[in-house]
């Protein structure tokens, strides 16, 4: 839709989320894409990825310019203005989600060039697709407007952190066993850590939405499970 | 300041621009902080660093409210909507510096109990002292309103990026020399990934500042040195 269309207020806060919609859609996409590509090794795949971050980037503009421009021209009230920036904040971590997604596509190459142990894939893959449910559920539930949904999800990123926990100590451990796989372990530890950051916008966006939903926020304190800072394995 | 307080729109402007400030010397502060934690090993440091994370928090929350609500209230004009707005992106760059800051220290404790090589040290304290100069440099600039100074700021971080992929690569030759070098140089992998994604939103922030300034935007396509994640040493 061009900028000089003239809409009405209900178009302008549905073109908002639309958008927020599409860039959900996207990151889904995104990070199921980026995750295929790196335990098949699959370079045309990992470069969709990154081609998809562009597309991303441009939505969030447009998401920003429009919910700017509908907030300064139109003043909207608490419920409508809690949606409106609600939709910014989200847009925000959804943005980042596209980018981590695009890291890990970017890693494809240097992982593929060495073998990775197969009980590592296995490790890894538990834990993308823990962290690819909670993507894709989050824009559902908050499409749908469920709260107790979205309560529910963001405890939920605790089991990602845990096998976070596991994933980085099994990493350790491979590298410590053959320094030949110390590389290709190095940017299989940041995909991981890349997952981990994942489930944790993903948390954002719950509580953005719970908020944007409800109008009320939910506990901030959120048990948050982040061992391998502290992690030495004997 | 309370929030029942009766500001004028200048007023309300310039505790926007107060806050900016205040986060930029945290920021600067806290980083500053983990380095000097992480080079010493100095635990309570660390944990100062951790703690000053909340106060972050709390400046961006009040920064956003702040904002969100001139906005609604006072429907800016262009100048004023584009400075409230940049502060609003600005504030987010700030507290996810803090945020890189508060996780580089939370790995001082692992990093800690590994005799780390002298090197090394001298590497990560090199890209520290570039990464250090940038944050500082930034809100200096921004505050002084300084539009070229912060276009040479911005062009800056290919010298982190560089920097970078020395440390990058060093590690790696750490971990491959002796097994028992992995857990501590893991950690301060994630430590120099840290300091360039602190980089990264220094950039973020040079952007906006200088859209802030000048009305207009730097070119898109900053030359953008990320090497590290295609890197695989023989």
């Amino acid at each position: 839709m061009g900028e000089h269309t003239v809409r009405s207020f209900d178009e302008e806060l549905q073109h908002v989320d639309q958008l927020i919609r599409d860039m959900g859609d996207l990151s889904g996409a995104m990070v199921a894409g980026a995750i295929r590509a790196l335990l098949t090794s699959d370079q045309a795949l990992a470069q969709n990825v990154v081609a998809d971050d562009t597309i991303m980037d441009a939505k969030q503009r447009d998401l920003d310019n429009s919910a700017i421009t509908l907030i300064a021209k139109r003043q909207p009230m608490a419920q409508d203005l809690r949606a409106v920036v609600g939709a910014i904040r989200m847009a925000g971590d959804l943005e980042r989600i596209g980018d981590l997604a695009k890291n890990i596509a970017k890693r494809v190459g240097a992982v593929g060039q060495s073998p990775t142990p197969r009980n590592l894939s296995h490790s890894i893959d538990a834990m993308a697709q823990l962290v690819l449910g909670q993507v894709r559920g989050v824009v559902d539930l908050y499409v749908a407007r469920q709260a107790e949904g979205l309560k529910d999800l963001r405890a939920d990123d605790q089991k990602i952190d845990i096998q976070y926990t596991a994933v980085f100590r099994e990493l350790l451990t491979y590298m410590m066993e053959d320094p030949r796989n110390i590389t290709a372990c190095t940017h299989l530890l940041f995909c991981a850590k890349n997952l981990e950051r994942i489930g944790d916008h993903v948390t954002n966006i719950a509580e953005n939405a719970y908020f944007v939903v409800t109008g009320t926020q939910l506990p901030l304190n959120r048990p948050k499970v982040d061992e391998t800072t502290t992690t030495v394995p004997a």
